[in-house]
């Protein structure tokens, strides 16, 4: 009675949410600070005697604010249930049943997972350099183009972003829709909203979940091609967004220098992190993220790194495999964490 | 770009939720009362700055107390946003791309649309009679059974339900997966949660949206057996409910007495208005849900009845159509509210 692809389906497996509470938790790339406290003030006040009704099942106030905030109309906006709703849309929207779906590796690791679950082939192409991406897909030489490709950039795990004029291009010579997935792009110098409002199928994906600080909430929202957007409305769960998380997400939205004052201080303690560690002899990418992508070095190995900071009741993530193997990927904490991760890295090594 | 299917597609239409606040909303089936005042105090006692941190993506303690409300274990239950989800999720876990999905017509409109969203097959047997519930596959003569079936149970928009023992005997003779979706259950007097537990093949779905007046916070779930359940784990966005969804759910499952209450008002209001509709000479389905589904006398027409009740500021909702056209289906409200539309109606006959 099971489908046969989901039998065989290996799920996403989101990091771990330990228990514990003095944990130290640097492992799924949340924001280190709190939400706005205007997100308190509006479920405070909030009439919870009206959540007999349903929510606005199109999320108009929330796009009208988004459109006024990234210069585009409500209509090029499709609002989701966290931007792991979107990219499952996408793949629902976007692609023929004898289809496939591209994506890079190493990147995010539910890529993959969605293009099982939507059962056509996943194709893996080598991470590029920024310089070969536009031509990475020729040079791959497959039988037959994807006919939608996600790229996070900023990219997970990795940390780097590749510029915009290399994405315009790599946009510009695929056939398919390109989901530019921008979950970090508030922490990186320039994004890729341009191309989601100029090209015919680049499409920009955001979520509150990172900068806004508000991943419990599950707000995501793609940006691009009207025809392309119309196509997510009309394969959505019918109310897909809560009344409470459209209440949260308008009061955090309302305090954007609230979230920008945030955003300097994690990309301020990114700096100021990735330096000592290059001190100590660690590699770190250059990251446009909330996170770094770094490995100890040698004879120290990333597994043996992760087990001295558990020790110590501080968690970060780690992706076995020969390409992600030797890396930690550790989120960017408050400074109070940030000191004490050295600390404790300090007296390992 | 966009799927063919999906650019066919005409996707399922939400009843109307309008912005006139003075309106008397009788027509998308939610709860007259306000849920549990547990709810509102959840929400102005909730830690807002815990947001920036993902959600618990398996609802655990959600799903432990729902086990001890049904007797079953935390295994058996899925929790998702809004039955939306759950039935949505049922297509991708329990239907070959080669299969099909049935369901009765007339019965809950979505049915179809999940099937078109699938890209399988939609089979519409016409809604049995009770006792011939059980051989309407076998009669129907389809040269291949469903993979699927959609049993809303009570049925919306007719108000009317199967009895439990024909249900089994349907699941039992059924090949493939049955969704009782028991929405409406609270207010009937039995329900298949039985069945769901025992056989191999039938799976319930409940949601908070209707008994427990929560339809702004989505929060849906299936029970059934365990290799099903575990499909739809495999196949879901990583985090799909909120946090806020699951405290405000767990706040209203800690108070069963405000929701009964409640249950048995709007049984005694509906008992009510379908006695006074049909001493007026009404058409009433015996009910087994918060709404009723009823034509008028003629020469009164469904269309007339609804122009009337929208003049004085009442909607209801109406299915154009040959099978369904005639009828209206009114949302039990309060009995203030069944005051007022009883004394419209009687006005304008």
């Amino acid at each position: 009675m099971i489908r046969k692809s989901v039998q065989n389906l290996k799920p996403y497996t989101p990091g771990e949410q330990p228990k514990i509470s003095n944990i130290v938790k640097l492992n799924t790339n949340e924001n280190a600070y709190p939400p706005s406290p205007k997100v308190a003030a509006a479920l405070r006040d909030f009439a919870a005697n009206a959540l007999n009704l349903y929510p606005d099942p199109l999320c108009v106030r929330i796009r009208e604010h988004l459109a006024k905030l990234h210069g585009c109309e409500a209509d090029d906006i499709f609002v989701g249930n966290g931007s792991d709703e979107v990219l499952r849309l996408a793949t629902g929207a976007w692609v023929e049943d004898d289809g496939a779906i591209g994506f890079f590796n190493p990147s995010y690791s539910l890529y993959p997972v969605l293009a099982e679950i939507r059962e056509v082939p996943g194709i893996a192409l080598p991470l590029p350099d920024a310089p070969d991406l536009p031509d990475c897909l020729a040079k791959a030489a497959l039988p037959k183009a994807p006919d939608l490709f996600f790229v996070a950039n900023p990219n997970a795990p990795t940390s780097t972003q590749f510029p915009k004029a290399a994405m315009r291009k790599f946009c510009e010579r695929f056939p398919g829709v390109v989901v530019i997935d921008e979950a970090y792009a508030a922490f990186a110098d320039e994004d890729c909203l341009g191309l989601a409002l100029s090209l015919p199928n680049a499409v920009v994906c955001r979520t509150m979940s990172k900068a806004w600080s508000l991943a419990g909430i599950r707000l995501g929202y793609a940006i691009g091609p009207r025809n392309l957007i119309d196509a997510l409305y009309k394969i959505k769960d019918s109310y897909n967004v809560n009344a409470l998380t459209q209440v949260a997400a308008l009061a955090a939205l309302s305090d954007p220098d609230w979230m920008l004052r945030n955003r300097d201080r994690i990309v301020a303690t990114r700096a100021r992190l990735a330096r000592e560690l290059r001190a100590m002899g660690w590699t770190v990418a250059d990251s446009a993220t909330n996170f770094l992508w770094c490995q100890p070095p040698a004879p120290a190995t990333a597994e043996g790194v992760m087990a001295i900071l558990r020790g110590r009741g501080i968690v970060v993530r780690h992706f076995p495999g020969p390409v992600t193997g030797g890396h930690v990927r550790i989120t960017i904490g408050t400074d109070e964490q940030t000191d004490f991760l050295l600390e404790v890295l300090r007296k390992g090594n």
